[in-house]
């Protein structure tokens, strides 16, 4: 058992592209053992097994049912990068078998979903995680250490989004008979919220002394995968001629509690280059990625704007600047191992996982109201509040650890 | 008079910072004659006088009442550089008097100052112009230039703003008396929305074959003037307690009648560098300001920003490719200049502004329905229809010549 030999006993459900991915990172820790893989899909659950032959680790058990793996009790944590429809019937399930609980990030489809998974934990009393690599990001967390050492101010204003050029994959998924697409097919919102808003809400300490209100959606027409795939694809392919429901820019506005605004871009389907469109401004200062600049008053020229990287090899996060001593592992620049070692951390001290169930829920709802918002017209919805009221009085305490023992959890107060 | 000397007789009405410069500006043109100058403020109108002895041209009339400058025979056109909330008036006096009228850019405060624009224009059938300089700014019109040939495709999103601090001449302008500190002290809107609309508008033809649907507009808390002036103004004054209406930051969705979003910033009293916040993008490409890039499919490397300054060597505007060759005059970079001209080539050839009464009434009245949308909670609010219908048969024609007789009108088309 994994247990008694003083390793982590994971699972991992779903063995697609990503799920395999993280896989390989699980497969990295010393402190964990996968205990057990599942997919329906044979090939993918070899391909799973070969990369544990790989790492030269102890094979796991393969099975084609997520309930058949939630029933062993070797395993205390799992990790369900599967599709966006089936993320919050799964974690719900490995709650109730007992099961720390972590999914990969994508849009939900109701609130109800963000309602079953806080509903289950309060339940249950097991933890849930969402599995928000970027709030891991090298420059998201030196953000976050300036934010929290005042260096911004008083924060009034943050911007955010996922802009990346998913117009060849998504046609590729079409073909290949992948989940994404279909919601392009027929939903119009912000399906994929959180990459941006998840490091953009811990600096605004939501749910903990701050909360989402309300938000107003807008999206643009569809053009993008149409138009890409009359270049690219062959007479008679379906996308030639969709109407997708997905506009190409979906622009989000917030509000908070605390009176701070924040804007979220969602553009996949025109051609650009990658940016999580990040703007951090407060009464003291501002920076944004997309010109890889800060302007800090007192410190920078006025009117002027300095390279971000000088400050934030002044400001690395401990975090970080240990991992960086340390080796950086794994994909996505090294968030991702990052924020699967903050699970597996949490799963280790049965402590609650520093991305909870209220962040989840929250972030994930982002979804279903800017769908809500654009089908009305950009109308204004209401965010519910998930944690029925505890956000008032609750703070940042050892759930913002972000992994790594040692790191000074101050930083994260 | 003008006329018989072949010059343009003009009159500039309102002498504060920006009508001295404007005036400066006249004087520089040789099929100018400035007739008649008109301030309620001694001071300034004597200033205005030194200009004119300073440029060595014959003196112009001095008055202190509009009305009386209106009277003049000898003038065609007059320039409004007033406060905001007296442009539309002495506007709407000028077309009765039968000058061509144009004013600065600024909040109007009711949708009614657009309607009487547009109503007194359309029975006096005297024309009027927005002198929106940046309309005129280089790469405004690089970028002009490149949509108008189709390089970014089918445009899709647009995004703009006015970002510029301004919290040093709020708190100068409260001690000295000036108007606009007092719109921040009372009103929570984007109060300067054109400097980049302006050009948006024109690459989307809105009121020619486009329009402006509706808009969603979402306020910050206020800090920024009050948090400087704690700091730079002695204890008891009074902006270091004020709890101005404004926030600090303002964005603003709009819809287009053929789908298009437009996201607009105001961003005016926090610490910052300069920037309009420009961002343009169709089917084939995106143009950001913030970072002086492009990225043009098929031409740039995929998934790669390119530097602009390459760009606009090659697409140069053949306005600005020949007012480099003669030599870029006056303020903000020399846009201001052409603006001027513009409107000076308007009424010497007796024909459509190029930024017309539909255009003004358009943006200006981005103001107003920004504060309405504001005060309701981010409602989205319709954008009347100023031209009656009559957009959806105006195509691009002569009012889109952008000054310079020369310049090959097919450019603007």
């Amino acid at each position: 058992m994994g247990e008694t030999q003083g390793k982590t006993g994971i699972g991992v459900i779903g063995l697609g592209k990503r799920g395999r991915g993280l896989l390989k990172q699980l497969l990295k820790m010393d402190n964990v053992e996968v205990k057990a893989i599942c997919d329906w899909n044979e090939d993918w659950l070899k391909m799973g097994v070969d990369s544990i032959v790989e790492a030269g680790k102890p094979m796991a058990a393969c099975v084609r049912s997520y309930e058949e793996l939630l029933a062993r009790e070797d395993i205390e944590g799992v990790i369900i990068p599967t599709s966006w429809t089936s993320h919050v019937e799964i974690m719900v399930a490995a709650m109730k078998a007992g099961k720390y609980a972590a999914c990969e990030v994508g849009a939900v489809a109701s609130l109800e979903e963000c309602w079953q998974l806080v509903r289950t934990q309060e339940e249950t009393g097991v933890p849930c995680m969402l599995l928000e690599n970027c709030n891991y990001g090298r420059d998201e967390m030196a953000i976050l250490n300036m934010v929290k050492q005042g260096v911004f101010g008083e924060l009034i204003h943050c911007e955010c989004g996922y802009e990346h050029d998913l117009r060849k994959s998504l046609t590729d998924g079409y073909d290949s008979g992948h989940y994404r697409i279909h919601h392009y097919l027929h939903r119009n919102g912000d399906n994929y919220p959180t990459h941006g808003l998840g490091p953009v809400a811990k600096l605004l300490n939501i749910n903990r002394g701050n909360q989402f209100l309300t938000l107003t959606s807008m999206a643009s027409k569809a053009r993008g995968v149409r138009d890409w795939a009359r270049v690219n694809r062959e007479e008679g392919h379906p996308l030639r001629e969709a109407e997708l429901a997905q506009g190409d820019i979906i622009t989000t506005m917030i509000k908070c509690a605390h009176g701070e605004t924040i804007t979220i871009t969602l553009d996949t389907s025109l051609p650009r280059p990658y940016s999580r469109a990040n703007r951090v401004q407060g009464t003291k200062g501002i920076w944004m990625e997309d010109n890889a600049s800060i302007h800090i008053e007192g410190r920078s020229p006025e009117h002027k704007w300095e390279p971000f990287a000088d400050y934030r090899e002044e400001y690395e996060h401990p975090l970080w600047r240990r991992y960086i001593e340390e080796g950086v592992r794994g994909g996505h620049g090294g968030m991702d191992y990052l924020c699967l070692q903050a699970f597996v951390e949490s799963v280790e001290r049965r402590i609650a996982p520093p991305i909870d169930v209220y962040d989840a829920a929250a972030w994930m709802a982002v979804s279903i109201l800017s769908e809500q918002s654009i089908a009305q017209g950009s109308q204004p919805v209401s965010f519910p509040d998930f944690t029925k009221g505890k956000w008032i009085r609750r703070k940042p305490g050892p759930a913002s650890i972000y992994s790594l023992e040692t790191v000074d959890a101050s930083v994260f107060a």
